[in-house]
């Protein structure tokens, strides 16, 4: 696996498409400084050091097809192990297209997507959980969400992984003992051994399968429904949690922000309004839709505010109405129109949640409101510093090791003989493996989690 | 001006927003490799040597914000001739905007649009003609715009006016001479070599002048339109250039195509078809609107496609219909379905116009159109060497030029003292300086220029 595994020289244009300052089109593969060469005029690239920059033009048909900075990465001193070429171009369309048909036509190929980090993978650079990690960072639009996937990309799974392989593996020598020496009753003396190691995995994995609840959150947003009657304040709610969050971000010239979709970032967690398409309108368009309506957005969510007029309303009718909210669903109530009738309080608790008292209108209780939203999501799971699983993939491959491991424990409960308890140990473990990719992993499966990824990545 | 003008540090994205691969954040002033180095882990960048690649981490509170190659361009080698720090990061807008804002915490400012090029002009890396051409390089869509705008970049336009301002001076200095010398009747000796001097001068004037219309139409795309009556075939015959143009474009994967409007590149020149809505549906739908829309389109065509159902119409009908094409504009007769009527013989010429011999549905007589549609271009322009002016702004600083230089030969015609004649020299040097930008330019036409330039470059 460590070794070099294409020898053939892929291309692609690393840098989003359309008009931009430069763009820069990549080359990786042994042939790479050569291709380029034959198309360069300028210094001989074939007789430079790496990590050197040089300008120079691209020549086609004895026409200058771009000046550009050619970068050399000489293998095995860059992201592929392989020699790495990347040509820094004016950034036309037009332009890279053409450099592209002429770098084909020296013989290098389209790159696949994400086919550079498969050969940084392949060639040993990084396992298969740091490598998906790529793809998390350049996908990540929050703080948390950044943090976690830089994480895994510096290979945080896959340090735990280790442990719990390590774990297992020492398992597996003390069962293999127990066979050596079954018949001579060392038996007892390790079982109890056995055991505590036995649980100290199974609750390893439990909490990494735990976290992917939160990981998965992080990495796509937390949902929030917001639901109530018609005329409980749910878009004034949602433009004053908007409006606030818009004017704290910076404008910096080159940035944008999705604005298909209503988003809110609160201490670096990413929060997403489910079909919000009618409140940002005044008119509250969708609340006629009604309860069935109401229901679906709350089974989408992972949190939901209940807002609710709290000058018009009695604890008794909203006794009933809160009966939408499963009793399993993150909910926060929150009593609206504080300031219209201020002589009323505010309970504490209404059906045992805690109730948050607001006027979207005059912005207060807003920061109420997101403490508990980030407070929600933060709840029970982790410190910075733990591990958090967001793939889905790894998710899968936990929860068959887990299988495995509770397998071997049952077994051992039966005195099923240990050969046959180590076969389950054998499956756990490569379970751990698949997640790495450190046993082969199957090429379907490669080109299912690379397929993901950008092109020129 | 070819001191350096700018101290402080400026930072842009310099590729293009969205979700790639990678990304290049560009600083360019004094501090630029300074700046970088507060918030970088790795090798200290401010012992390190101009070109040079490095690999490291950005910081942000101790922890990591992205993993980057660094890219050391040292003054005065460099685009700007400042200092230049290219950071290649991961393509994810969120992590970009996280690391120009850190920048801007350590010092930086964000760039105006075309900032580095501005800096790059006023730090005397090239002139003001070949400032512009950058932008119209990025621009380019076709393999003659990229020609015209690289020929320009590289200084094409610059040599030709040095050339024509070379001869002004000389012919200043003659002008000089007869002044000094006035009194002693050497003023008929010199009054040829004037002329002739003169004489060169404009027609060099109008020869740049005349190649805006074919360096704007170029630059912009050859507006076309096709126009005939219903049912003559013109949307079959807009399928059918498409559909033989669509084939022969590589796929390569990281390219695209503006698909909002028909276009189609016939030999490096790019048309734009006017008004195609309707076109490309098979029902013919705006040809409904009629003769007006068919005049207002004629009107903002480069070249018109008078397209006719050769079997059902007599030459005596289309004398008429032909009435609409004003005399001066550039047009195509095509007879379309020459397969349904054979025996009937195409018209070599009507009113004058050259007739094309035409079957859309076959596809036949299709490369017979194209080569009309390229010769209507190229015709009377041009060799690829020739200087072609594609900048409004250079076009109006000629025409300014050339009433000046008309203004000098008129008033020699009318014997004004060669001093007030000196004045009009003059005035034809500053308009052609203007161009270059090599007499200082006014920060308002500066600020003009470069604002139409992307941010980053």
């Amino acid at each position: 696996m460590n070794t070099h595994y294409h020898s053939d020289t892929i291309v692609a244009l690393s840098t989003p498409q359309g008009v931009g300052a430069i763009g820069v089109i990549r080359l990786s593969g042994a042939d790479a400084v050569a291709i380029v060469q034959r198309v360069f005029k300028g210094k001989d690239l074939r007789q430079q050091q790496s990590h050197t920059l040089h300008f120079g033009y691209l020549m086609q048909d004895d026409k200058v097809l771009d000046e550009v900075v050619v970068s050399l990465f000489l293998a095995p001193s860059s992201y592929t192990k392989e020699n790495v070429v990347e040509i820094s171009c004016h950034g036309s369309p037009y332009i890279q297209q053409k450099i592209i048909e002429l770098l084909i036509d020296q013989g290098a190929r389209p790159a696949k997507p994400g086919e550079f980090t498969l050969r940084a993978f392949l060639n040993g650079r990084f396992d298969l959980s740091q490598a998906e990690a790529v793809a998390d960072l350049i996908a990540s639009d929050s703080q948390a969400a950044h943090q976690i996937a830089m994480q895994q990309m510096r290979g945080g799974i896959s340090q735990k992984l280790k442990e719990l392989r390590t774990a297992l593996i020492e398992f597996a020598a003390l069962i293999e003992l127990e066979l050596d020496f079954g018949e001579e009753d060392v038996e007892f003396a390790d079982r109890s051994k056995l055991h505590t190691l036995l649980h100290q995995i199974v609750s390893e994995l439990n909490t990494l399968i735990q976290s992917f609840q939160y990981g998965n959150a992080i990495k796509n947003g937390i949902q929030v429904a917001i639901v109530g009657k018609p005329n409980a304040g749910k878009s004034t709610l949602l433009n004053a949690l908007l409006r606030e969050e818009r004017a704290i971000v910076s404008d910096i010239a080159g940035t944008t922000r999705d604005t298909i979709e209503e988003t809110l970032t609160i201490d670096g967690l990413l929060f997403r309004f489910i079909d919000t398409a009618g409140l940002r309108e005044t008119g509250d368009v969708i609340e006629k839709i009604g309860v069935e309506k109401s229901r679906e957005k709350i089974r989408q969510a992972d949190i939901v505010i209940f807002l609710y007029d709290h000058c018009e309303e009695t604890a008794e009718q909203l006794q009933s109405e809160l009966s939408i909210i499963p009793p399993d669903k993150k909910c926060i109530i929150a009593a609206n129109k504080t300031d219209i009738c201020p002589e009323r309080t505010v309970p504490a608790t209404l059906n045992g949640i805690a109730v948050v008292a607001l006027s979207a209108k005059k912005h207060d209780g807003l920061e109420t409101l997101k403490k508990e939203l980030t407070g929600m999501v933060l709840d029970g799971n982790v410190s910075a510093n733990n591990t958090i699983i967001t793939n889905q993939r790894h998710y899968e491959s936990l929860q068959q090791s887990l299988k495995a491991v509770q397998e071997v424990i049952t077994k051992l409960h039966d005195q099923i003989p240990a050969d046959l308890v180590a076969q389950d140990i054998r499956v756990a473990l490569r379970h751990l493996g698949n997640i790495t990719g450190e046993i082969d992993t199957d090429k379907d499966i490669l080109a299912t989690i690379f397929s993901k990824f950008c092109i020129g990545k």
